[in-house]
């Protein structure tokens, strides 16, 4: 039986002492991908248009990472130690090499595991994310998670799509993907919201070396991101590609921090073209 | 028979009072793709990886401007000249419609075509390039023209590469795919030489409202970029990316002015997503 985005079922390993919850699905055999989720978001987030996309060349893995809902322990506050959990958990399926994707958050995230994997991480790719040191100042980011939306589903509408029509259409169209499974993951706990918000707030405090680290990150690194991301600057997306030693940066037009759920198809064959097969 | 970079012959076609040189190859039927070259180059100039790798897909047309080579006429003093002799080629051929590409200064011609052509051209490739009114004060652009270099042909490696081993390497295989051709065209002339030079002054030329001009450029556009491009600052390809009203960018890593020839396979799979088919 082939399992989809849809019919995947939850599965756990432990590993740090952590209850991992995670879903592995798609072609059996190549370099396995691992996604690492934004802030506030359990495996249910994704968007079935991608995993399933990339599922039809490689095997996908989705996680909820330490304390993020039916994962046990609680939720760090530095994202060093979020990539250790990750990096625990992947080690724990007995895979030897890994290609890593982190979104927002999830970013910081895979830039850590790729710090701390070394060539256990073969390619990286990095969706509407930062550095450390990122300038927030032009982020968005506190007045959308502020407001209040009729459904509370449409907050995903202003973090992730344009206000323009072509992007809110797009960005329905991916609520109803979102949607579309029915066996959900628990939403986060007060603590993973205190935890990650408090490990942003490191994150971001300006250093004056900040960007050395990502000289470290030798990965082969796709770099994706929208036009104009409220709340990750797109700016930082160039940064990014600058400092790191390989890196390619595909920006695509009128969209958002989810750029990704706005040309699905596209981005699956841009990263397919990345990572290869 | 069909027709390669190699082995495509040179036909004329006349326009405007101009007889414009061009060759056309390739898979015929779908949208014709239209070359637009850089400063003091000629057909013979295109990497043969990258015109018979878009050719597996479409019609390709490399041509000589007005002036240039061993086309008729004197080549203008002005991008929006050369746009309308451009256009007028185009024209000439009897096409319905076409899509565009130029590199270089043949990217501030792309624009002109784009601008002036409206419906006639459906989607426009720009590589290396820039905006009206680029700043070029860290363009090391006048220091490399103005080197010797042993043998002469290795100008192209300062202008197109990177000074890194890998850069470098892919440079040395661009230089010889570009030369396999026998049958070449004539340097260009000094008039050429002058008249582009002094329609590369008149283009950046600071203005108050340089950009807005690239709202009328409604085509949707990919612009292809090295991660530190010598001649056209590499940052002036995000602010085309920021200011076009549908336009995707894609950075390649540790390369220059011609990254779609340290990538050609790369490029050719990118622009083809893009195109369609």
């Amino acid at each position: 039986m082939t399992y989809t985005h849809e019919t995947a079922p939850t599965q756990y390993v432990e590993a740090n002492g952590i209850r991992f919850a995670y879903r592995r699905f798609g072609k059996p055999g190549g370099m396995p991908l691992v996604f690492n989720q934004h802030y506030t978001g359990t495996m249910d987030y994704w968007d079935p248009a991608v995993t399933d996309g990339l599922a039809q060349s490689r095997e996908v893995i989705l996680f909820n990472n330490a304390g993020v809902s039916n994962s046990s322990g609680e939720t760090p506050s530095s994202f060093q130690e979020m990539g250790a959990n990750a990096l625990a958990f992947i080690r724990a399926l007995g895979l030897k090499q890994v290609d890593v994707l982190g979104i927002s958050i999830g970013g910081f995230v895979a830039q850590e595991i790729a710090l701390q994997g070394g060539d256990f991480v073969r390619k990286l790719i990095l969706v509407g994310t930062g550095h450390r040191g990122n300038d927030m100042t032009a982020s968005r980011s506190a007045e959308i998670f502020a407001g209040s939306y009729d459904p509370p589903e449409h907050l995903w509408l202003a973090v992730h799509f344009k206000p323009t029509e072509t992007s809110r259409k797009a960005g329905l169209a991916f609520i109803e993907r979102k949607l579309s499974r029915r066996d959900r993951d628990p939403e986060v706990s007060e603590q993973t919201v205190a935890a990650q918000g408090e490990a942003i707030g490191k994150w971001i405090t300006p250093g004056e070396n900040a960007l050395d680290y990502l000289k470290s990150i030798k990965q082969p690194t796709l770099i994706v991101q929208g036009s104009d991301d409220a709340i990750i600057p797109t700016i930082h997306s160039l940064t990014l590609q600058q400092n790191l030693p390989n890196a390619q940066l595909i920006i695509y037009p009128d969209s958002g921090h989810g750029s990704i759920y706005q040309y699905p198809e596209l981005f699956v064959a841009h990263a397919r073209l990345f990572l290869g097969a």
